[in-house]
């Protein structure tokens, strides 16, 4: 099975990033609002979004920083991704 | 009795998806927004939505994403669909 | 006396749908939004509508879901009767 | 003295309707949004309102049902008048 | 000192309107929004605001009924005058 | 050091106003917006903020009456000042 | 690693500015929002943005005064990094 985003739509994948402290300890997430580093899975065909023209920037394979409050979780054959829309992701990684 | 959806609307219906731990034991939905499978039962005929230019990009069969919390349930001749607007349709699952 | 609604609004009157379990109990309504069926009464003329271009796309006799906490309800005549905009109108049932 | 509205308002003025039950007690209004006909004593001119183009469909001597909580109640020469946008008009009732 | 008003803004005075019952006990204002009598003192210039292009239409000396809880209070040189948007004034006097 | 205020953005001075009763107590300010005079330091370019043509109308030296909870307070070389977007500028002082 | 922001995204990252009374006591920072000193690392491309052209005003290197609360924290190779859109910079300090 393969997810095919609509509009600007993009499912990316998130990559673990460890949060430990010095002396190891793992730091339980903050209320705040905590970025993520993903993948890009699929990519949307952009065009009229909600009557504006929409086009995307980002391809299959980026590594980006994505607001994680955004999107929504999509679990699929046991692999856990997220759909965001292209206007949630902040930033690729070069 | 058939469902003609308005404008953007698709009506769906909702596919089960189970979700249980390895254990066995099923597990309440959480609080948080939980996406979920549905299937296309009827399409609307898109066009002029609320002053914009609105192109239906899914047909009847597909097999989609859509955000729970998004839609009206309906039930009819005992059957249950949810309606949504198209942009609450995350992705078509190939 | 008649109503003649404005604009994109639409006139409908609720048919009633009983929600009776097998054992025979009315339930109460729930807290969730409740679409129900109804029939249309009165079509605006539509027309431009908060500065947009709207077509009716109902017509008088018309069986369609709305969202039922949409819209008012208005007594005329000892009928009581509901006036939505036609954006409340999910579908037509046919 | 004459109230001119400006805009895309409406100056109307409610005509009573009682609410009373069978056995004749006065029933308190509810929380519930609750609808109300009305007199069009004065309307606006219409034109450009907010960036859009508003042309105004009712004329004075209309009545109308309009949305209660909408509008502002205004008292000149003690008569209690209330003025809406046209917007807030529902239908007119013939 | 003078006001001169920036684009769609106007100053008015409040013009005393004496609530007060027939026994001659003065009402505390209620919680409910209450308009008001003014004199417009001085008019901005209009033409595009916030991206649209407004008109002005009243003029100094005109009587208005204004929403209350609109626009600022300001004082200058001992007099006390409110700055509002055209838009919250419903209606001219006449 | 120096402000460049972007697009629609004015830097400006606040000026003392003293709020003292006849009996020359200096009344605290209260919970209600409490416009205020400032002297205008900076003035942005102008030009298409947030997709609308903007056009600076105040100008270095002019004073002004701003709505005082608009705005962000900025210190810089020990003077206070406060950057507001030209439409919290209610009007000029002449 | 580098950021390449999207749209009209900046990233930026936060000058220390010391808030010390004069007896050397450090003050937490108040609820209110509390601008700060940053200083531009990498600009994005501008264009359109939600529909809206964007002309991009600053470049790296630039020292900017920008609302707090607005943007996203992101720490890359141990150093932390806001994004913000530009139009949560508020002036340019020269």
């Amino acid at each position: 099975m393969k997810l095919r985003p609509l509009g600007d739509r993009v499912v990316i994948k998130a990559l673990e990033t460890e949060e430990t402290t010095k002396g190891g300890i793992v730091l339980p997430s903050s209320a705040k609002e905590k970025p993520q580093m993903a993948e890009v899975i699929a990519v949307g065909p952009g065009g009229m979004v909600d009557g504006k023209e929409v086009k995307m920037e980002v391809k299959v394979g980026d590594k980006v920083i994505y607001s994680k409050y955004a999107g929504t979780e999509v679990k699929l054959d046991n692999e856990e991704y997220i759909i965001v829309r292209q206007s949630d992701i902040l930033a690729v990684v070069e």
